[in-house]
Parts: C-alpha cells; structure tokens; sequence
C-alpha cells in the first residue's frame, strides 16, 4: 500500500500520526507521514472554515467556539475529504460538508456535556463551566444551525435528507443510553445499537456525502459508507479501552470517566457477563448515591479487565472491524486517496488519545 | 370585515376564541366563531401529524410528546394554514410546514425549560421534571431534527433556507436573554432584539412560508411575513402583561414567572425607567441569592406597573402593533382568509391566556 503513495508530496494525517501509538520507523506512522502534505491544503482550508463560523462575542458563540478552539482530532472532515478525493477531488461542496460534520460533531458534545455534567473535555474545561448550561445548550443548537446551514449550501445529492436521517439515530441513541444509564446488565447488542447510531452514523455520512461531494454514484459511495461504518464503531471501541486503559495525560480526561457517569463501555460490558462479582460490585456503585473509593474501584475493575481478557478481546475486535472496513473499500475507486483512508483504518486502532 | 366572512360555514379559530377574553355577543368572538369549521378541518390534519410524530416509547420521544400533548394554542399552525389559504389553499405542503413550525417552536420550549430550570408549562410539570434535564434537551432536539425533515419534504421554495435564518436568529435572542438575565437596566431598543429574535421571527416565517406553499409570491409573501412580524411582537407583548398581570389559574403558570428567572418584561422596563425605587428595588432581587418575600414583591411591582402606566402603555402597544399588523394586509390578496388573518390580529391583543 505505501508503494501507492507519492512519498514525495509529504504527509496528511499529522493530527492523527499526533496521537497514534505508533512512532518512528513504524509502517503505519510512515504512511501517515507520507500523506501529510498531499491532503494538507485540504484540512487548512476546513480549519479556516471552523473559525470563521459566525465570530460574534455572545455567550452562545464564545461557548461554541470554546470547543472548537481546543481543535480535536477533526477525523471526520479528514474522512469527507478522503472520500471526496477518491472521486473528483477537494472542493468547495467537499469543504462544506467537512465543516458541516464537524460542527455536528462538536454541536453533540456540547449537549452531551450538559447531560452529563462533563466537566473536562480535550483537556479543558468544558464549555458549560465557563458559559453555563444554556451557554452549551444553545451553543450546540447553533452549531447544529450552522451545520444544516453548510449542508444545503454544499447541496450534494442525499447529503441534506441523510444527515437529518443521521440527527435522528444519533438522538434515539442517546435515548437509549440515557435508558440503559447506571444499569450494568445491557447487552453487548444495545451497546452495538448505541453505538451505531452515536458514533458510526456520522462517518458512515462522512464518508458517502464526501464521496457524493466528489460526484462518486453508488456502489461506490454505498461501499465508502460502509467503510465509515465500521470505522466509526472500531473509533468507538478504542474510545472504550482509552476510557479504562489509556493515559489519562495523554487523553485529555480521567480515567473511567464513562463508568463514572453510569455508563457501561464494551470492556466491561465484557468482564461484567464473565465475572458476577464485578457485576455486583459495578451495580453497587452506580446505585450508590455515596462517593465510592474511586482509586479502590478503579483498581478492582482494571485487575478484572485484565484477568477476564475483556480488555485484549475489545481491542481484538476494534482491530477485527478495521480489517472489515478496509475490505469495503474493494468497491471504491483505487488510487492515493483510497489507499490513505485504510491508513486511517489502521491507525485509528493504534491511538493513544 | 365580519360582512365577508360567510358564517353559514362554521368556525375556525376555536383555541384562539377560547383564550380570548371576549365573551358571548363581542365582535372578536362572533368573527372567530364564524371561521371556526372553515379552519377547521386543516387543524384536525395539522394535529394529526402531530400526533403521529414518531410514537416510540423512548425517553426522547416521550418527553417531546409530553409537551406537545399539552395542547398548546397551535396559533403558529394557524398562521401557516391561513397564509396558504390567501393563495391556493391548504394542501399537503402547506401541512408539512404547519406540523414544522408547532415542533420547532415546542422544541424551543424544551431548551428554554432546561435553560430556566422551569417546573409548569400550560398548567402541566415540565417535561424536564419528568424525564430529566437530558430527555428535555434531546427531545428538544429530536423535534428540531424532525422539524427540519417536514419542510424538507414540503419543499416549498425558500423555506427551509429561510427556517435556519431564522433558528440562527432565534439563538443570537436567546444568546442576548442570558446577557442581560438578572439584569434590570436593559433599553427597551435591547428588548425589541430579544422579542424580533425569539417571537417575531418565527410568525414572519409561517406567515411567509405558508403563503409560499399557497403558490403566492412577493410581494404578497413578503407582505404576509410583515404582518406575522408585527402579529408576533404583539403575541409577546400580551405574554409580558399577562405575566405580571393575568389569571394566573387561566394563563396556567405563576405570576412574575419571568421576574423570577431574572427576565425584565416590556412593563417592567418601562417601569423601572419611570421609577428609581422600583429600579433598586428589583435590582436587590435579582443579585440576591436569599429568596425575597415573593408576595410582597409582587405587590410593590404590580402597584408600580399600575402607577407609572407601564401596564396600560404596554397594553397599547400591543393594540397599535396588531393595527400594523393589520396595515400589511393591505398587500395581500382580498379574501376570507386574509380577513381571519385580520381576525387573528384582533383577538391576539385579546386573549387571556
């Protein structure tokens, strides 16, 4: 695959060779590397967009703009311009639906933040510290607004009705989890349903809107959304070890940070169906009303996740569904831009943040 | 006017002739009660849609459902369905943007509820005492979301552009509310941006919009969306009034509900510009964090309003804004449904509740 890849127009991915794992002569961050440059232009271009959304000082911008300064990993514009340039390439429609995704992104965070009463995100505090719950709350609505607002200007075909398709699933995932918060017993097929609909609908648009923004038909805007599908839920699934193995300096929050706010990761979800006592043991604290021994559960749950092989079998299948994800893409167009989206798929199972 | 309505055909405007305060032989009920079965049946659809908004049993839907289950006066609706009557009449477009503007203006009270922690609305517990902070904000959401998919659908020119205006400058008022919550010296200038933002914007558009799925162009529409402009500002100004001085029982909240959640009232910013006392007065409310003695609060503040004539000014306002209102019809095809939208005018600055 590297062979594919015009080493000389430099490297893409720097945001996402920044937080793999892998370093130096390591294969996967050399293919990073080598696509740095080539799709460079491309993420300025989004960055620019993102900070020129609506500069007004009120609190409902400034909240916004909280989070977007604190740039994340902005993965899913990479992905709409990936997609993008397997077919025709990078333009202004492409750059719209970028931005469009990552304000969708960013517009659930902030809400999810209200929810949860998060207060650290990217290593910051998060937006409804500093601007109040209605700052977060409205400050999602508008960036949300905004969002729409780039979709129908970019008017890709599909792109407008499927992304309101995908506002609806993400919602009746959050429905879900809502229902299934502070309950140790959910299935591994909820969680999959959260999941799904939370996270791998919104690349599996990224993916078949960018394609479409590159005038690509199906099978092959079909088949790049698969690709996104799958990739979001591996995305996911990494999400979930970080939460309860990562380095919480290098993820920007604490470690079991979702435990804490009653819900159950894929890890645990896991060593839970294997061991009855962590069962017990969780169901105790998230019933609780009284301030557990933080370091004492934590330790507790880490041996068991260790010991059940819950943690090994979740990267295992993070790893599983990337592989499946770069099958996908046997029915997109060859060439760079569909050789750098399986970088993608494989480094995004390799972060570390 | 009530010479060109043909009474033989019933009545429209039920809800509106019953939160109005006219009673039995007045002119203003005698017009509704007369438009009442011609609207009629356009209503009964409208509410049907409603009703049939995703009905699964998720805490989303329920706490959006919940509100919308609280019948509300549908005035929005109505406006939509009178304004495609001026042109074509009310068909399947038409209905689509009717449902919209119901669900986007409920979806703005889920958020608003969270935002001022509110506990009764239309005499019900607020969804967010029911379902939780989260289920009022993704409800809020989902009915945005699915707003947006009804006038896609409608595809009637220039709406669904024109709905993203207008939810952005819904925002930037709700964004301007918080800048000035708790705080007594707004300018009745800042006042009118707030109520353009939150009130008028969204009338403008089912006036508008709604002449547009009736096949009209401008300058009719433009003209209709003048009229909803004025008609909303009006519709807030009452709400102002009826919040410091309506039946409590009748309106189905307390009084000073907006005092309390630190919201300076059109009355109450005339009030206080006549009257330095009544300035500090509140002024020492909204900064303390110990509860006053509401009762006798409510007594010095309704005195005032009765003493400076900020009452009996706002009141009038509201009466010269409906006759605006009425002026722009002046632009706008003759007919029953242009005279029930003069009708609507009228029994705005009437109503109770």
């Amino acid at each position: 695959m590297t062979a594919a890849i015009d080493m000389g127009r430099g490297a893409v991915l720097e945001r996402l060779a920044d937080v793999c794992q892998s370093q130096g002569a390591d294969p996967v961050a050399a293919q990073l590397d080598a696509l740095r440059s080539w799709m460079g232009a491309d993420l300025v271009e989004v960055e620019r967009a993102l900070c020129a959304v609506d500069a007004r000082d009120t609190t409902v911008c400034n909240s916004a703009r909280h989070l977007l300064a604190y740039e994340g990993k902005r993965l899913r514009p990479l992905c709409v311009a990936l997609a993008a340039r397997v077919g025709e390439g990078f333009g202004p429609e492409a750059r719209e639906l970028a931005v469009a995704v990552e304000l969708v992104h960013s517009a659930t965070l902030l809400h999810d933040d209200v929810v949860d009463l998060g207060d650290e995100r990217r290593g910051a505090k998060t937006a409804r510290l500093i601007y109040g719950n209605a700052g977060s709350i409205f400050g999602g609505d508008w960036l949300l607004v905004e969002a729409l607002g780039c979709i129908r200007r970019a008017n890709v075909p599909l792109a407008l009705e499927r992304m309101l398709d995908v506002l609806r699933e993400m919602l009746f995932a959050e429905s879900l989890q809502l229902d299934f918060r502070g309950k140790v017993g959910a299935s591994t097929a909820d969680y999959f349903r959260v999941v799904e609909g939370k996270t791998a609908s919104l690349f599996r648009w990224a993916l078949d809107s960018g394609g479409r923004a590159g005038k690509l038909e199906d099978p092959a805007c079909d088949a790049l959304g698969r690709f996104g599908h799958h990739l979001g839920t591996a995305f996911q699934l990494i999400d979930d070890v970080l939460d309860v193995a990562g380095n919480p300096s290098v993820v920007g929050k604490r470690l079991f940070a979702d435990l804490h706010e009653g819900k159950m990761t894929y890890p645990l979800l896991l060593a839970v169906s294997r061991e009855k006592e962590l069962a017990e043991l969780l169901e105790r604290c998230l019933k609780s009303d009284e301030p557990f021994q933080r370091s004492e559960l934590e330790r507790s749950v880490t041996a068991a996740l260790h010991r059940t092989g819950a943690l090994a079998e979740s990267m295992q299948l993070a790893h599983t569904l990337s592989e499946t994800a770069v099958k996908c893409l046997d029915d997109v167009p060859r060439g760079e831009a569909r050789d750098a989206l399986a970088a993608v798929a494989t480094a995004i199972v390799s972060r570390r943040k």
